[in-house]
């Protein structure tokens, strides 16, 4: 089939899909065009070249055999051409034909049989005085990473302001704190990081990590002005002013999805370009994929819109095959993310308990903690890993977690991540078969042990209370004489807090409980603690066995406490 | 339900289960009996205790929390009373009761209103001579660790063999070579290391990185005698004779089911207690679980022998919900395993190529080669991965890999575990969705990559060769003029080769292929390389589209054939 097809957007979905296509139809004349100067690069890898991980931005745009991936490369290696610094203006579908500007201002007309809307995402703009001003950027392209680059590697910069605790703010905040050392504040809209990707406890200890490692976080709140002269000199918040020499704007992306709503294409009220299984716009002749589409939502069946590289590729090879007679589909996503904290890592996958019950499910959210590896094995962490169940039905709707740097979290993420597409029950989780191994996992597994954990918060035998349910008690301690924490671990860990807090704190071994039983406080509500949240849930269990029923048991234990960052002084 | 459990064997389901059965009933009485002296013990970590990775046996025995679970642990934390060194030798069903032999050799009958059977699986016993000598170990329990182990750190130690190349073997041959310089044979009935669970590519290359770090395979080789006085001095095989004063037996388990068949259970032909799926054996007051009994193959949908720890643990958790009342099911297994060897590792799930080809599938196996993290990440490796996939469903019926000891290989297999029981199709391979940020995958993951070479050569896109194809070709090009070599890499990596191998090796690289294509030989066999097997998939599409037909592209490339372990001199 010798068609013509035209692809606008070079960037990810575009030159997958182009050479897809032509690799399945080698007598196709392929064109991509692109409104910038360079094409086909790892946007995700720009805070790595920031940072200086990766040393040169032409490495973001090079193959894995180092080739740097530009027009030469696409006409020689691959037989499609490329227009830079060419965009497309408009489509006019009845001629089938794309007006684009070329690089010298000229217009020109490009007929095709095929085309393909590869417009990506454009940071989302925040309407604010200084936007515009010098040392204020977005990380959307290659010009973005070489200008922000070029600011730090001139050791300009000693104060940053990162507007948004996304993945984009979050990876920048590290590589600026990291290896530039630079005073970094980090300023979230939300109450929280990662909102509406991670619950409220595992974004407080991601940050509190964060913290440690020198970032500073300021949540709930608005920036209202960048002020400065030649460049940026200070934010303004509805709270406050900070100094910065350098400004990123991080607050997210929406589609770049104006050509295919001016083209009286089917726009999602979301902003997305909406696209069939075989990622068909309402115009079966124009495909469009990647960060300017929206797909379906695995979990909630609804349209969702997510922006995310990898997609953009597999998308890419969807339309590669059906543009060229093939037969592929894209079914949705369930919206799988990693991002890594300094020497920590956030993932997830479906939805969050917040998001969860947004959209309507009688959800429940259970936290485990345990280490990665077997216990007794040298190199180990211990992961705190959350599962978004729906109470009646034992669906799982989302899983999260934080641990390590290391692939240990989001190994078990994606293993879910696998199966959330099926609605899984949760003894679908407690028998998830991981491979194990001591140095990669442990004969009861933490993702086995979250499905068990579950179970037994959905069956009413565990009753838990989180990090922050905790510190609620706990700060309002001194006015309220209804709660005693019992420690169920050994004495060494638990004796030196009950004589700090004494009578708010007991400490009785869980191997001590049955013969101490008479000792536990019968006319207060009890809080049952140990490292991780298994003994002082057989407490629990002990404890309803003796008729003493009002028990919470710490979820995830003292080790995600502190972790969350509750201080005891 | 104040009910009677008797359960016989405390090591890994056993405890599991009472424990789940405690919590559950608190006011059942629970016993557990076992023969040996120490219980409830990783025996997985054994290896990790005789290299020195885990400092005392006594950890192996430990909880998380570092209480050693002992009779008094049992006793005191868990309300189960352990009657170690305690044999049961006679299950008398009509009654229900358990004859005993105590640890003074008296005889005792302990009732029981439930029974486990947790009797785990013995070491298989080579019927050689020598088989008694001093310092001719198994590996099946704390004893024998701590033998090993006083062996090993007295220094007595200069030569040691194993038997045996499967998990245990390999990983006592690295405790043994890497911690402590002990000139370590392993010696292998089949002609590969790790039959039945990779292929014999991927056994191939863990092989020679083994053999890199010092230890010495001997395949396709049969041990016939262990000769020696006080204690072992040499191994006699069918091959040769090799100096040893350590032998270890690692040749396997068999499912200890005897007591069972003795008291009228049914047991599978190949040894195990047939249970169903909730885990009750052919007496419904009776279940049993772990290494001791059958459970489904969940990818041939036949009877099978898993002996692996994790399982036991997750069989004694539906045990102890079902013998208490509870409704909980094990469907089966797909095999998930993983084995660090040295500083690389070996994971798969499901059939490999050669079990699948046996099992009466028409199936092919595929293989890819891909950084697991972006490539412009600065820590990187290359992993491998083979999918074995049923040519005319394209069912994916099981995958391998070998790559770093971390867990990125581990964490891509475990993806495609949680799927393979839903005989998914090639393209859920395409599509699965891995979290992606730079630092843990890459935009298109090798196992989406893994899942589109499987479809490329199931649609005969691409033909490819495998590393042992390309061997034999290799080895026979004195004799033969038929085939050529096309190097697509970059002149630097390719042309040295042509230097040597002219007229047999050809160097045209991928960007210059178009143009050059007059070059390529039009009356040979064409075999094309390139690093990874990428850029060759794509020059075999351009020579089809140019009428030429006759190639073969190398599956994972060069950087897989070093692995794999050829030589070029």
């Amino acid at each position: 089939m010798a068609q013509k097809i035209l692809v606008i957007g070079a960037v990810a979905l575009g030159p997958k899909a182009a050479c897809r296509a032509k690799r399945l139809s080698p007598d196709s004349q392929i064109t991509l065009i692109d409104e910038g100067e360079f094409i086909s690069y790892g946007g995700c890898g720009i805070p790595y070249y920031v940072s200086g991980d990766v040393s040169e931005s032409s490495e973001l745009r090079s193959t894995s055999f180092h080739m740097v991936r530009d027009v030469d490369f696409f006409k020689n290696d691959k037989g499609i051409d490329v227009l830079t610094r060419t965009k497309a203006v408009n489509i006019n579908r009845d001629t089938k034909t794309v007006d684009v500007r070329k690089p010298d201002g000229m217009t020109d007309t490009l007929a095709y049989d095929q085309l393909i809307l590869a417009t990506g995402a454009a940071p989302r703009k925040l309407n604010i005085k200084g936007c515009d001003l010098d040392n204020v950027f977005t990380v959307a392209n290659i010009e973005d990473a070489e200008g922000i680059k070029a600011k730090v590697a001139a050791q300009e910069i000693e104060k940053a302001v990162i507007v948004g605790a996304g993945f984009i703010g979050l990876e920048m905040a590290e590589a600026l704190a990291d290896m530039w050392d630079i005073d970094t504040t980090v300023i979230e809209f939300f109450d929280q990081i990662m909102p509406r990707f991670v619950s409220a406890n595992l974004a407080q200890m991601a940050m509190r990590h964060m913290e440690e490692k020198g970032v500073t976080f300021c949540l709930s709140e608005k920036v209202q002005e960048i002020k400065g002269g030649a460049k940026a000199e200070k934010v303004i918040t509805d709270k406050r002013e900070i100094d910065a020499d350098l400004v990123i704007l991080a607050t997210g992306v929406s589609p770049r999805s104006e050509l295919a709503k001016n083209a009286g294409l089917e726009v999602s009220p979301m902003g997305g370009i909406r696209v069939n299984l075989r990622m068909q716009t309402s115009d079966p002749d124009i495909y469009a994929g990647g960060d300017c589409v929206c797909v379906q939502n695995l979990i909630t069946e609804k349209e969702a819109y997510f922006p995310l590289g990898s997609m953009a590729n597999r998308q890419g090879r969807v339309i590669g095959t059906n543009i060229t007679g093939g037969d592929a589909e894209f079914q949705g996503a369930v919206g799988s993310f990693v991002v890594k904290t300094f020497e920590n890592s956030l993932s997830g996958a479906g939805l969050t308990i917040e998001e969860a019950i947004r959209e309507g499910f009688d959800a429940v959210s259970v936290q485990a903690a345990q280490f990665d590896r077997s216990h007794f094995y040298p190199d180990k962490d211990i992961i705190n890993l959350e599962l978004v169940v729906e109470k009646k039905t034992k669906r799982v709707l989302g899983i999260q977690g934080y641990g390590p740097a290391t692939d240990s979290t989001v190994s078990r993420v994606n293993a879910v991540a696998a199966i959330l597409d099926q609605k899984p029950a949760v003894d679908r989780i407690s028998n998830l078969e991981l491979a194990y191994s001591p140095p990669f996992s442990s004969a009861m597994d933490i993702i086995n042990a979250l499905g068990n954990v579950a179970e037994n918060i959905l069956e009413d035998r565990c009753v838990p209370v989180d990090q922050e349910g905790f510190a609620e008690i706990w700060v309002a301690r001194g006015e309220s004489d209804d709660y005693c924490v019992l420690d169920c671990r050994a004495e060494a860990d638990g004796k030196p807090f009950e004589e700090k807090y004494a009578p708010t704190w007991k400490s009785i071994p869980h191997d001590q409980l049955r013969a101490r039983m008479q000792e536990v406080p019968k006319d207060k509500k009890i809080i049952l603690v140990c490292n991780t949240g298994v003994r002082s849930y057989e407490a629990q269990l002990d404890l309803r066995h003796r008729g003493i029923g009002s028990t919470f048991n710490l979820s995830g234990g003292m080790s995600s406490l502190k972790k969350w960052g509750i201080r005891f002084d």
